[in-house]
């Protein structure tokens, strides 16, 4: 490959011990970066899968535990869902977007509109009991944080987070990654000041680039019994700034559906 | 970096010229991955830009010549967009899903929802007449199709295609590339057999991998003056199979959006 060429690589991270509550999956990380060969550097952006970030905060919830409320039996029959999901599902969201069979679709606390407000069975560390759900940080953004502070105070380098997530899509078939969390580079690119290739100015372009990286990241995390929870993103230009996913989310006087 | 580390590299294919109509962009490809010292190779998956595409197949459309049905003055006068450009939005549509201050969000042709049916004025060749605009390919994944067999039969090699544009999406900020078209690979991989890392059957493990691949791409291409119209993605392990782009289409009645 000749100088001047652009690449983008996205570097699977293995060796990844099974994460339990109360790690700290910046040293973990970091030591398996070191591991492989690819310590961590200025300008990498590292991709983690948000089932970790869960799992080290230790966010299980145990529908059998709840008691559910009116709308949670209602729902649980619209969607055939326990009725102990539902109510799960409901103290984790603000709000109702839609429902299905098997499905409901909230807006989750942090903002993000998707199903079953990120509740996961599978993944779960061994020895839960069975029901237990993994839950989403409920302030993706601050894991983000605090997860690029801890790498930075470890390596002594800048090296942006992104915590990654997959969902489904309106329209759409199969799941792609989102961006769940970010800190340290900006979540929005707006190229709008731009102009095209013959000078007219560009449409429609504020580019998510979090979101394109997270579903860039996804494709080299997998799933399963192969599963690698973080990767190196090396070699992508982005401007200066410290974003959130916060960013991401449309308001809702602004979205055509809802 | 050690070997067995999973990494996909994503290479932006610099020095492709201006792209005309009747131009052979394989060729033209090819040239580029060989003077950029990346030729082509078996397992590649070739990301190209819908716009050159288009441009290389004269997908020109001039709203001034169209006459503007009774739909199209509503729908003008709903949006503020001008009457002949909703015509032709319809022209290039099955029908339309929602619409709102200077948008409209229809089902294009090629069945994939998204707004003003990809009519693009931005990116056009030089010397065309003002106000024109840029068309998707009606047929995207037959576009695909004929551009992986042109790439077969000029390297012998097995380079899988996906044309890439990008949009905007109901709740979120931003644009991310999907995938227009797809040839020589699967579209959506399936990892519904799989276990997770604690043998728990995974949940909704439907992999969009054709849209991740083109988020992915999407963020190499960049936009405007240093636009890059043709990305490798190297590395990446996929399932034999041969999808297209149709497959990520979900039928309208699984979906909770219209």
């Amino acid at each position: 490959m000749k100088d001047g060429t652009s690449a983008l690589q996205l570097i699977g991270l293995r060796g990844i011990p099974s994460i339990a509550a109360g790690d700290d999956i910046a040293r973990i990380i970091v030591d398996a970066a070191a591991h492989n060969a690819v310590p961590l550097d200025d300008g990498d952006v590292l991709l983690v899968a948000q089932k970790i970030v869960s799992r080290a905060a230790g966010l299980l919830v145990n529908p059998a535990d709840l008691t559910p409320r009116d709308e949670a039996r209602d729902l649980a029959v619209k969607t055939g869902k326990p009725a102990d999901v539902v109510e799960a599902i409901l103290q984790e969201s603000r709000g109702v977007i839609a429902h299905g069979p098997n499905v409901l679709i909230t807006e989750h606390v942090s903002g993000c509109v998707m199903a079953n407000a990120g509740l996961d069975q599978s993944n779960l560390p061994g020895g839960v009991r069975e029901g237990a759900m993994l839950a989403l940080p409920r302030d993706p953004d601050g894991a983000a944080r605090d997860l690029f502070v801890r790498l930075g105070a470890i390596t002594g380098k800048k090296v942006a987070v992104v915590i990654c997530d997959s969902w489904g899509r309106p329209f759409r078939m199969g799941t792609v990654g989102f961006a769940l969390g970010v800190a340290g580079m900006p979540a929005l690119v707006d190229l709008r000041g731009n102009e095209d290739l013959n000078g007219r100015p560009l449409q429609a372009s504020v580019e998510a680039l979090a979101d394109g990286l997270a579903a860039a990241a996804n494709l080299v995390m997998g799933q399963g019994a192969e599963g690698v929870p973080a990767v190196i993103a090396r070699g992508l230009r982005f401007p200066a700034g410290d974003g959130a996913a916060a960013d991401l989310l449309r308001p809702i006087g602004e979205d055509l559906f809802r």
